[in-house]
């Protein structure tokens, strides 16, 4: 079935490769049945490693509606998200995500998401990017702080 | 034992929070044993959920760097990554990283990180925010259209 969120989600992420702006991604964000932001990755083109199509979607919503929350939001992207737009997608808290390719279709073409996804499972001693504990009790000054603080904002 | 670098990320979190500017998180990108670029929590005061510590961290990095490739440096967290800045660090590719605090002292705090951690082990359907698969044939488009251009930049 056709759903035109998507098709704007693919040719996002088409018309990126075909412009040479960077990878083969797009998304767009739904609110009452319209797009309110698009996106595509731009990673090469802004040397930014973090500007995946769903990240960029993403901020650029948040943008529109002044807030760092997507509630009442869904996210279509032309692909499955990798962990870091996974979790950007907790963090902005849509409603809902709907993608077309799968995390090994982008791994067909070169795209380390699956391979992050099999390292996230490792414990942190077994990871091609070594991840070490230091400073634990002085890292923790800072929730002390937080948690003190009376007009804190959560988000 | 002290690590200047790891108290730079901590004092950068500290300050953070006494400033009001955001969530109580700062880091620090080490090249040839000096910083090259620091960051800290400023979700809330830019509406923008992506703006987390590692990653403002990141982005300047590699703007002063001109790469999108962090090759060679070191990333000093104050606590240890949520899984969208796991994602982060893998596409940036850092030789190593430090963290002070856990993802269980975060979520002592009120933060989600550890809750992501276990959301992503569970199957699509079963998750809080639905992920849902639609249109794949139609989203191999833009990987057939990558896979054909000669002068794609890889990342």
């Amino acid at each position: 079935m056709v759903n035109a969120f998507m098709q704007e989600a693919i040719r996002q992420a088409t018309e990126n490769v075909r412009a040479g702006r960077g990878g083969p991604f797009g998304a767009v964000v739904v609110k009452d049945g319209r797009i309110i932001a698009t996106g595509a990755n731009t990673v090469t083109p802004t040397n930014d490693p973090t500007a995946h199509a769903e990240i960029n979607a993403i901020r650029e919503a948040c943008r529109a509606l002044g807030t760092f929350q997507l509630t009442g939001c869904q996210i279509y992207t032309s692909c499955e998200p990798c962990p870091m737009c996974l979790g950007a997608i907790y963090w902005a808290r849509p409603d809902r995500v709907f993608y077309g390719a799968t995390a090994s279709d982008a791994a067909a073409s070169g795209f380390d998401d699956s391979f992050i996804y099999e390292e996230l499972k490792l414990p942190h001693t077994g990871r091609r990017i070594p991840f070490e504990n230091m400073m634990r009790e002085a890292g923790l000054e800072p929730f002390r702080e937080w948690d003190q603080t009376n007009d804190r904002v959560r988000y």
